[in-house]
Formats: C-alpha cells, structure tokens, sequence
C-alpha cells in the first residue's frame, strides 16, 4: 500500500479509553495550530481523538534541567491544556517505544503544570486482566478546598443530578483542577444518573467544577499491594459532558472516599471509570500518584491534504 | 517511528463524512471476524468508522466475470452489508491510489446487491470548493412504493417527527433499501426536528424504513449540467439513528422532491447533507446515480494485540 502524500506521521493511543493523536516531534518543528489540532482529533474528517499530544523538547518551553521532553497536550477545540493524567501514561508508553526512555528508570515529563514523574509498574491482580503495561504518575500535590471544616463535616457542596430525586451532599477538591465528588447508594442509583444534563453544584465554583459520582465497593486485600479500596465512578467534566475517563477526576473520587472513611483508611484505591480500571494512590505530604493501562493503537499516516488545513 | 507489533494495515477514509476502514486484501486471505471489526470500528479503542470495507477478489464472492474487485461491506456492529453508496466512492478511490483502476473508463465493483459501475467525475461548480475528487455510482433501480396512486397523491404514509408539532405527509420509496421522504417548510423546521428519537412513520413498514427529512431550495443553473435542483436533508437511518450522511437516503430525497415537482422537474438535484454534498442524477430507465467526494485521509498500521482480539 503506498503511502499517502504530504504525510504526518502520528499515532494513535488511549488510556482506559480517554484516546489522542501523538506526534512526534523532537526538534520542535511542527507549527501545531488549533486548526490542525481540530481536524486532526475530528471522529469522521480526521483522525480521532479528546486530544493531542506533541512530543517536543522540554528545552522549547523554557529552561528546565529536570525533564528532556514536554508533553504539548491541545484538548479537541484546539485549546491548550495544562496536563493530562492519562495522557502523561500514553506519552510515556510512546517515549519508551520510541527509545528514549528505557522504562527502568524514572521518567521527568515536562508539563504545562510542572514536571511530572512516571513510572512503569506492574498491573496490580485485583484489576484483572490487562493488555499491556501500566505506568504511575506523581500528579503533584492536592487539598480539600474547604480545609479542616470539610474534612470534619465530610461536605462542603450540595449537587443537584438529573434522574436522581434528591439533592446530595458534596466535598470540594483541588488537584490542580477543580472537583466536586458525592456519593450514591449504589450502582442502581449510578446508571439512573443522567449526565448529559450538568449537575447543579451549589455554592457555585467560579472556575466550573468536574462531578464525580461514586459507589464505593469496599476493601479487598491485593497480594503485591495489601488492602486495596475499590470504588465505581462516572464523571462530568466542566466544559466537556461526561467522558469515559478523567484522571485527575479518580484521583479526586479516591481521596474522597478516603477522607469520609476516616482515619485507618487504605492508601490505595481501585477506580473503576467506564473506560478501564484506574489505581489511585494518595502519598505521604498531600501528594496523589495515579496508575493505569496505556495502549498504542496504531501508527498513522495523515494525508493533511485531505484535512484541509495549512501544514507549515 | 518504529511500525507497530503484528500490524494489520488499514486506510481511512470518508465519503461526506460517512466514514470507513479500508481493508486492501488482494489474496483473500484476512478472516474478518465480526469482533475484529467490531475492534477496528471503536472510536476510543480502535480506528474508528461507520463501517469496514474489505477490497476482495471479486472471484472470492462467486463467478462474476464483470468485477474484479469486491466491496466487503461490513457494518460497525459486525453484520454484513449489502452495498453503501459512500463507501463504493471510498473503495473506487483507494483502487485508484493502489493502480488497480486508472481512474479514466468504468470501474466494475462487485458489492452484495450486484456489480456496480463507478466513474471519476467533475465536482459540479454548484457544489462549491471540494477537496479532492468525485466519483459516481450508477446506484441501480428504484420505485414509489405506492406506483402511479402515490405519484398522484404525492404521498402515501404519514410521519411524525419529535419536535414538529402535526404529522406530515409522506412518500414511500424503494432504492434496494426502504425510504420514507417527507417535506419540511424550511430550514427552522429541519433544525427544530428531534431526531435522536425515531419518526413514527405510518403505516408502519414491515422492515422497518430510514426517513428522510427535506427542505427543497429551488433551482439553480450549472455551467457544465444545465438546471440542478437543491435541496438540504437530515436523516434517521434504520437501527442507527442520525447520521451525517446516507447515499440511498440522499437519492431518495431527491427523487421525492423530483416527484413532487412533477412534468419538466430537473433531473439533477445538489443534496446537502451534514456531511457535506452529494449530486443525484435520476437516470433512464428508472435508475439512480449518486456522485460525491471521496477523501483518503490516513494510512494506518494497526497493532492487533492492542485491539484484543484474534488476528487469525
């Protein structure tokens, strides 16, 4: 088959299904244009994706000695975004196929937000079977934005859900982006939540605020790891709808349910999002490491020819 | 960029933004599994497409001493097909690009409802700037289901489509596939339709009927075909619901709107779906041709073991 003409090489990757188009650019060359990020992350016109991902140089975006290559991660509407947790494990997994990263070591990723550590790890057993490795990222530090209050009273929020009868109480995270996470009674209760409908967050966050619905499922012991939280959870992001993943959103689910279980509470929790299994990690000094598949789907070959947008 | 593992190469592709995985497979010899293609159609997972196209020796598919090549047209559910209008235009271009059709007499293209003849065409000035080029599908025969009364009456069913306050007037046609065309006042009306709710179309038809929602915009003169009608449509496919383009569907729009119009209507008509726009050209003989775009946007390596299924 020959390949097609104008070609930009890419690939395509997910992490529990929250999917990019990455590209490799290691002399910094690609002039990525919200354009070019639209058509390319485009489901019938384009390649497909919630994002894209451009490989560079750290030192393009300014002096940092810590980390080699930036993760440049655009949303689908061409906006920039800060960081990505399950992008971060995808751009990990592409660095090390690609021979820049040897997958023993730690790896320093330069983000929006900072540098981020990754690690590849083992799937834990009580996530079942997985298809390919897992890497954690260090996601940096978090807090409850209601402080000692919140944690005490165990709400700060109230949340309106369509098809659920009542109004709920809430707590209020930051974990460098802002969340609002509840609680249901159950997985019934979870599938009867409408979320094509913006959840009501009361008092309102300036900024917007991501939604975690969640149904904890109790503790199970994991035979590398020791007791394990498990938790199901759907999600709204602010300015998106619901998506079939957010990681800075399991994160935020976990230190939830982790701060209502109170003192003695496991470290470590599965979060099952619609997309895959998630291994949310809360570390000593308020710090929160996430883990979780990344799958390389495919190289790809883009004609931008047939995109219709400049390729300078 | 190193080639993916067990790579399967594939092309994407779309014809007014119905879009495809192509399989070129001279030899016959790709087992096709619906779960394959279930994994290649997955729009987080996989590639991503309406469908799966497999480029067959037409010899595979029985004695046809016409086509040599065979469109294998699977839907993204894994079930057969019998032919896709946009799809052939996809597959004529990819034969093209791979030197297996020079682009310049007719192409036979063996499909599940027969041989159907393609030929490269001019994109109509009337259509506007296109990228890349056309192609025409002589898409066979086609009849009012209600014959001479229906023709008379203009309609022979009745519609009522979610977000339109009375049930309208219909005409029932038959391209191979069911259609059910009915006429709207105009482009409020059609924006104003609900169509992630399915029309209730009476009487009901036994196999169910896609139903197509018009807006007829007058004539206009083309330098190269003379007075070319044009119309806007949307779309309720049969068990799939809205989608951005449907190549019987456009043909059946326009051959409504044709019967409508009566003695002197032209025999062209510019449809403009949401993915774009198609030409329909009512041929002798009660036959129907649809011409259109058919952009090859990327080439692709996939990587089978990603996917989670057999690559037997």
């Amino acid at each position: 088959m020959t390949v097609a003409p104008r070609p930009l090489a890419a690939t395509r990757g997910h992490g529990t299904l929250n999917d990019f188009v990455l590209l490799d650019d290691p002399h910094d060359e690609l002039d990525l244009t919200p354009a070019l990020v639209r058509a390319l992350t485009d489901r019938h016109a384009g390649v497909g994706g919630d994002g894209v991902i451009r490989i560079a140089p750290a030192a393009a975006f300014g002096a940092d000695d810590e980390a080699t290559w930036f993760m440049d991660y655009r949303n689908a509407d061409g906006s920039v975004a800060q960081m990505c947790g399950n992008g971060a494990r995808v751009t990990a997994a592409l660095l090390q196929r690609l021979g820049r990263w040897d997958g023993v070591g730690e790896l320093s990723l330069g983000t929006r937000s900072g540098v981020k550590r990754v690690r590849r790890v083992e799937p834990p057993a009580l996530a079942g079977p997985q298809r390919g490795p897992w890497y954690a990222v260090d996601m940096g530090p978090w807090h409850l934005v209601g402080g000692e209050a919140a944690r005490t009273a165990g709400f700060d929020a109230q949340v309106r859900v369509a098809g659920l009868a009542v109004e709920r109480p809430a707590l209020s995270l930051d974990l460098g982006n802002p969340h609002t996470v509840l609680a249901l009674a159950g997985l019934d209760e979870l599938a009867a939540a409408d979320l094509t409908v913006r959840p009501q967050v009361t008092p309102a966050r300036d900024e917007g605020t991501n939604v975690e619905l969640v149904v904890p499922c109790g503790e199970e012991h994991d035979p590398a790891l020791g007791p394990v939280g498990r938790l199901r959870m759907r999600v709204h992001e602010r300015g998106v709808g619901e998506t079939l993943s957010c990681g800075t959103g399991a994160c935020a689910a976990a230190l939830a349910v982790r701060t209502w279980a109170g003192d003695g509470a496991s470290d470590r929790w599965l979060v099952e999002v619609p997309g895959g299994t998630l291994l949310v990690t809360a570390l000593p000094s308020d710090r929160v490491e996430l883990a979780g598949p990344a799958v390389l789907v495919a190289d790809v070959q883009v004609d931008l020819g047939s995109l219709g947008v400049d390729d300078r």
